[in-house]
Parts: structure tokens; C-alpha cells; sequence
């Protein structure tokens, strides 16, 4: 864990790559906004497209329909703050095989038959190294995407992880001006963007498989440290004795685990997606927390702290990616960065100079 | 722990409190080397207290006695970078009341018998807040504090705590320059302030008490994670028993965690600092730790990785500190941070504008 949180935070974006998705057409806030709140599908993926382009004139039309939308919120609320969320935010996490599409086509459907209208998000760490997209792909949950009450959005490509959250941030704030009330943030296991989930989200929800040391694998990634609900799934068939005993071990890893809110004791359930084993039991458990947390004020006041949290981090990671991107401060750093790592510059010495260089620049109005 | 990353990464500094202590008369660079290379514990003092200065012409003098003693130890390595270390920096961790300071006053008089020369700073993250030292203080210490072969120094007041880090890492070159070849870094238990120091140092030593619930206390913290060795202190008399409990505890604890490198298994050792019990053994065991990672080429690797890592902090650190203390933009911040956390405004379209007030400052030279 040591050195993680410094390659997250300063790794450096590639220049090769374009930083979000471009949009085809132009397309007006008002346009968007209204088929949005129609609850047109294809309004809101052409919405998140535009909220997630880099263009200058996009994010212009970007921040018309987000203002739009908020407005649209306040009033809802009878002109007053966000105060009670109607809306329940959920992250989703597992490695790859645990069947987390399957989970996801089973517990999606489940949600639809209570009544409820369900948006999938995905915060994909690995699109920026395959150029591919692994998560939020429909054709892994067949029923659930064609289903009028769903919908499903791939995770955009060849983004940074920083991109992807700031956008994903606000692709919920448009599932839920289009009707979405329970958005499911899914993401894969790899400690950061758990995190970042985990931070967007009112409700962290870990899928692992039975057996096979995913129980150390969880705790070693800090991930149940995250989570409010652990699922076991594969709980059927041969599996179900395997199940019983990770159902045993998370329980016990829980207990070395700081809680997240007083008020909720992470628990733990065996899950069967292709049964439809303890998936009335999931969501019960899920609005158990809604209740107490939505009652007892903390839902509340944890999207206050994450909105606030996010605006720090993308004036953070903002600013620096300014510094990284500009040619000659860059260029200083790569000539810097190795005297540094040989000890023959001190860190502080060095960050002095390209502090000196980049804010020089700024300041003859060179830096973009 | 889900906020604690952002809490801390975006402290606001206190205005009210000066960054740094001040230096009473104007010290030289020259001056300071000379008695800094002689050993005269004196000159060791004010150069430290030289690169902790905030003033514009102490930081020239400090960058220029750094300069010195980065050039004195490049020609000590015949020209070549810093290749192999010569000194043993070791982090020290534990809540008040486990012992700290009879254990580094008998380890540290222990280390001195065999032939070692030992400094000792701290990284004391409540000072900000209590504006008085808790750690480092030379009454806590008296037998060591007065020999000749070691170094004490009193951890920096009303600091924050990127500009400990910064001093910090800056005095642990000083003390080497002077010969101390075992740097024992102290600090207290909050998680912030052990990363820190575990990003300093070559080893992290973690001290806890027999007992009374601490071995989840640490795993709460993650400071067991960053831990390369465990020592249950008081292991004597009636709560040897109770230590015996603690040491299996912590053996099971650290089955949860991650190894920081795989040449090295955490290890678990009881401790009495009053009969000197299994102080030669500590000794031993951070020596063997020392051998393997120097001979493997860790510990190089090890301290690049930290000279970049804290050079990439600095820069970040720096640059929020000067958007954060510009008054304009404190302002803007002030009146946009209600509004994100009441949801009447995306974090995105806050950081957008505050950001842009921020470099239109820089480039009309508004910002210091």
C-alpha cells in the first residue's frame, strides 16, 4: 500500500490519448434537457456524451444543461438545498469472474419488478491501458439492457481516472433527472477506483466468489474496509458449502474493519444471480441502510462532504494536470525527476524550480 | 477512512499561525557546514532550524547549505549519485502512554554502545493544533539527551503538517551530514502523520501496549499495514502474560495485510524497555531487515521512490497552499463550497470557476 497513493495521484497522463469521447453532432442544452426529463434514453446518452467531451463549446453547452438540471432539483425540492436524496446511489465492485453482470441482469430486473427504474454506470480503471471498454457492456446483461425501465451506459474510453470520476459524478446527477431513482455504479477490483465508487456512491456493495483466498484478496486492496454489504455470489449447487465458509471469513475479517457510519454494521450474504438466491434479501438490506441513514441525517450530509470532496479534488488534479501538460515545465521535470531519485537534488529543491517555472509561465500567460 | 484522504489532502492551513518557527540571527551557509561536518551539535541545531525558516532569505541559505551537503555526500561516493546508503533511517510509532520515550532512550543508548552515532526527530502532527511539542521533548529522554553521541531535537511548532514533512526529510540530511548514521524518526498515533513518516524512513517500527484492545486500535488505523516490525512494549513483570496474548494477536493481524516488499515478512517482538528485554534482538532484527534490502537494492529503490514521491507532494502542496491563502480566491471558495455541498452547484462547475479566478490572478501577477 505504500506507494499507491502517490502513483494515483501524480501519475502522469498520456499525451497520446484524446481525454474523453467527442460527440458527432452538436447538440443544444434545451434539446437535451427536455427529451432528459421526457425520460428519453437516447436524450440521455447523447447528455452524458456531452458532459464527458473535453471541447471547449461542449463544455459550455455541458454546464448550460447541468445548470438546468440542478435547477430542476431545487425546485422539485420547493426551491430549497438538495435536503433529502430521493434517489439511492450504489457502487458495485468484484474481480473479474465473480459474476458481477450476472448479479448486476439479475438485481437489475429484481429492482424493475419492485417498482423501481434502474441507470448502470461504470468507473473503469483499465480502459486507459486497453483502449477497450470491460465494463457496462450491454450485451453482458441482455435482458436488463433492453429493458425500457433500464439503462445502461458503457464506461467511457481512453479517459483518465480522473475524468471518469468527475464525469461520472455528474451522469448521475442526469440518470436522476431522467427519472433513474436507483443508479448502480459498477467498477472492478483495483483499489482506486473502489475509492472513487466508494466516494460517488451512498452504498458500497463487494461481490466476491466463494473460496479461493478472495478474502485476503479483499483486504489487502483496503476494499472491505469500503463496504456496507459483502455478497458472496455462486451460491448454489457445489459451491454452497465454499459459500458458507467465505460467508464465515468475511464476517471475521469485518471485525478488523473501522466502520464507515456508526450506525451500520457491514454484513455479509451468500448470493445466488442465477437462483435468485437472497436478491429480495440484498435490497431489503439495502433500504434497511437507506432508512437509517436517510433518517438519521448521514445520507445527507455524506453527499454534501462528497460534492465538496470532488470540488477539491478537481481543482487538485485540475491544476496539475496543467502543470504536467505544459512542454518546458515538463521538460524540466524529466530533467529534474532523476536527479532527485539519485539524491542529488532535494525534493523540495526541485519542486521549488518547477514551481518557479510553471508559475513564471502563468504569469507571461504561456500556460493554457 | 473513506474521507481521511481528502480531509487531510485538503486541509486549509491556519492563517493565524506562522508556517515556521524564526531564527533569531542571520546564519551563514559556510559557517553552518563547517561546524555541521565537524559534528557540533550546535551548528546541527541551527541549520535545522535554518531549512524550517519560511523567509525568503533563510530559504536561499538553506538551499544553499544543502546544496553543500548534497555535494559532500556525492564526493564521499566518489562523484557517482547517492548509490548505497550509509545511514539507517527507522520510523518509530505509538499512541501516547505505549512508551515511547523509555524505549527510545534505552534502544537508543543501547545502539550508541555499539558504536552508533543517533539523531532523533519527529513528525508531530498535534503540534498545529496544541501550538506546544509533544514529541522530542529532551526531558522525556534525559540520559540520551545528554550524551555526546546523540541528537535530540524537538519536533517543529505551529506547522502544518506538508511543511513538517518537507523539514523533516531536509533535517534527516542534515543529521547524516553530521554523522549520525541511525536516524530514528518519532511520531504519534494518527494515521496521517505514520504514512508520512513511512515514506521517510527505511523501516517502520510500530510500538503498542499489551493488551487493552490496541491490536485493533492499529489495524483500524492502517498503521499495521505500514509496519515492518511490531514491538509489544512493557513485556514484564504481571503484564508478561498479556503480552504473550498481544504478540499472537498481531502475528494474526498481519496474515490481513499486504507486505510493503516481498524480501520482508513483518515481524512481531515483545519488548521491555525497563529490563532492556529483547533490546539487542530489535537491534538484530532491523539489521537483518537493513541487509537484505541493501543487498537486494530495495533500500536504494526505496529512497528514490520517497525523494520523488515527496517532490511531486511538494510541488502539489505548494500550489494548493498558494490557490487556498490568495484571498480572492479563499473568498470565491467560501461562498462556492455551501452551494456544492447543498447540491446547488456540481463540484465540476465550482472547481471550473475557481480555477479560473486562480490562473487569471497568477497572469495579472495578483498572486504572490
Amino acid at each position: 500500500m505504500r506507494w499507491q497513493h502517490s502513483r494515483h495521484l501524480f501519475r502522469l497522463p498520456s499525451r497520446s490519448t484524446p481525454r474523453c469521447r467527442h460527440i458527432s453532432t452538436a447538440n443544444s442544452a434545451p434539446v437535451l434537457f427536455d427529451g432528459l426529463v421526457k425520460g428519453n434514453r437516447h436524450a440521455l446518452a447523447k447528455a452524458i456524451t456531452l458532459v464527458e467531451s473535453s471541447r471547449a463549446d461542449h463544455k459550455q453547452e455541458a454546464q448550460r444543461l447541468l445548470a438546468m438540471v440542478l435547477e430542476l432539483g431545487k425546485r422539485a425540492r420547493g426551491g430549497k438545498g438538495s435536503g433529502l436524496p430521493t434517489t439511492f446511489r450504489i457502487g458495485l465492485s468484484g474481480s473479474p469472474g465473480v459474476g458481477k453482470s450476472s448479479f448486476i441482469e439479475t438485481f437489475g430486473l429484481y429492482l424493475i419488478s419492485q417498482g423501481h427504474k434502474v441507470a448502470v454506470l461504470a468507473v473503469d480503471p483499465s480502459s486507459s491501458r486497453t483502449g477497450g471498454s470491460i465494463l457496462g457492456d450491454k450485451t453482458r446483461m441482455p435482458d436488463l439492457s433492453r429493458h425500457d425501465m433500464a439503462y445502461i451506459r458503457p464506461s467511457p474510453s481512453s479517459c483518465t481516472l480522473g475524468g471518469v470520476a468527475r464525469n461520472t459524478n455528474e451522469a448521475i446527477l442526469l440518470c436522476e433527472a431522467g427519472g433513474y431513482d436507483i443508479i448502480l455504479v459498477e467498477t472492478v477490483g483495483v483499489g482506486q477506483s473502489e475509492t472513487m465508487v466508494s466516494e460517488m456512491t451512498d452504498f458500497f456493495t463487494l461481490l466476491v466468489a466463494p473460496g479461493g483466498g478472495d478474502e485476503l484478496q479483499g483486504m489487502k486492496k483496503g476494499i472491505v474496509e469500503l463496504s456496507d454489504l459483502i455478497l458472496v455470489n455462486k451460491s448454489d449447487g457445489d459451491l454452497e458449502p465454499a459459500s458458507r465458509v467465505a460467508v464465515m471469513e468475511y464476517l471475521s475479517a469485518l471485525k478488523f474493519v473501522t466502520r464507515n457510519w456508526e450506525g451500520w454494521r457491514p454484513e455479509v450474504l451468500p448470493v445466488s444471480s442465477h437462483r435468485g438466491k437472497n436478491i429480495p434479501e440484498t435490497w431489503e438490506t439495502m433500504k434497511r441502510f437507506y432508512d437509517a441513514s436517510e433518517s438519521a441525517g448521514e445520507l445527507y450530509k455524506r453527499r454534501g462532504s462528497q460534492r465538496t470532496h470532488w470540488m477539491w479534488r478537481q481543482i487538485n488534479d485540475e491544476l496539475m494536470w496543467r502543470l504536467k501538460t505544459d512542454k518546458p515545465v515538463r521538460q524540466m521535470i524529466n530533467t529534474l525527476e532523476p536527479q532527485v531519485y539519485e539524491g542529488l537534488l532535494t525534493s523540495g529543491q526541485a519542486a521549488d524550480k518547477v514551481l518557479h517555472e510553471f508559475i513564471d509561465r502563468q504569469r507571461s500567460g504561456l500556460v493554457k
